[in-house]
């Protein structure tokens, strides 16, 4: 298996993953995450502690922006999706966005601070994640409006027909939105 | 999210874990994979570095029956699939068969030196497991014949309408398989 490459983005950190998807008569097979290689490649070390996986039945399902104060590495199971992630962390690059439609083939690695969403472009996509930090259910994490007028995230589904969840219909705008630390330079 | 339970199975440290799976009106939210919450329940600290995905186009695909000298974390993304497993230990649980039906709410540790296998029961599923080493292109694992006549699986399609690649098309019979390390005590 070849080496992933990988991309830069407007926001320091963030970083898209093409992944080598060896396609066969079954289907396919990837190493959706490989440490090694991925450290060679400059990925930090994040060391995780908890694969999340979250299964959206309908096209349009758009779930965020949560900026949990912890690293993230995602990607689709199966499906597609846009992905799309808002910068909030105190500092130069405050409220850089940047989006990538998520297929099998490409995982996106999301430093803490940097707010993290998506919208499924199909029926019955799941989401995998890893994260290197416990989710702890007392513990509230910040939150910016998927509809931010700043962000301007240009949703391929129009949010007025898209699953969201009661929570994440009243996350606050970017000008009221709690910022992060800023990044590790 | 409450703690999955755990179940233990005639194959020494094989073990299912039944997953609380969160779900609404999007779809499903699942914690795959917690390590301090999977440590509490009696899962060793297996360390993952590598997380596979494999998706299978058609019902029936089938693959395995693989033996590679690391620990595995199994579970599907989405769909269902008929799991096997074949202790493959030299001891007195060599030749033990465990099976059970993987959906999203269920997952299986896999300790090293027991053969794993499935076989998709619908088309289009995602199956994503970590393991704890790094797999070696030039390093092949041994391997069990999944119409092995000992282990007798009873794989729900019959072997003759599965999709399988070539390689798993010639591996050993469970009495010319190589035998693995014996389980630790
Ligand atoms: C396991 C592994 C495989 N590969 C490559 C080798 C092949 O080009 C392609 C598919 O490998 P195969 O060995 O045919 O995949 P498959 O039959 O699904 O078996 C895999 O999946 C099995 C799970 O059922 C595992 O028990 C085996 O680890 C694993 O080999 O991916 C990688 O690049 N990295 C890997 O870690
Ligand atoms: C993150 C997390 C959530 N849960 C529970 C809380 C809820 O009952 C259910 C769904 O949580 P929600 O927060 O609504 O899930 P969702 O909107 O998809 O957001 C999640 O997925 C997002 C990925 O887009 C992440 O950025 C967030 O970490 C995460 O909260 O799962 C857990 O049990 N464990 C967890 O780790």
């Amino acid at each position: 298996m070849s080496l992933p490459t990988l991309e830069t983005t407007p926001i320091p950190g963030l970083v898209v993953l093409r992944l080598d998807l060896r396609e066969d008569a079954r289907g396919w097979f990837k190493e959706n995450w490989q440490r090694e290689k991925m450290i060679a490649l400059g990925l930090p070390d994040f060391g995780p502690v908890q694969n999340n996986m979250s299964f959206n039945a309908k096209r349009g399902t758009t779930r965020g922006i949560h900026t949990e104060p912890w690293d993230k590495f995602v990607s689709v199971a199966n499906g597609r999706a846009f992905g799309a992630w808002v910068d909030m962390r105190e500092g130069e690059s405050f409220g850089a966005v940047f989006t990538v439609e998520l297929d099998p083939a490409t995982a996106v690695f999301v430093p803490r601070g940097v707010g993290n969403s998506y919208q499924t472009l199909e029926d019955g996509v799941t989401y995998s994640y890893l994260v290197n930090e416990h989710w702890r259910p007392a513990t509230p994490y910040p939150a910016l409006d998927l509809a931010d007028a700043t962000a301007a995230i240009a949703w391929p589904i129009p949010l007025t027909e898209a699953e969201i969840s009661d929570k994440d219909r009243t996350n606050p705008s970017l000008a009221d939105a709690e910022r992060m630390a800023p990044k590790k330079t």
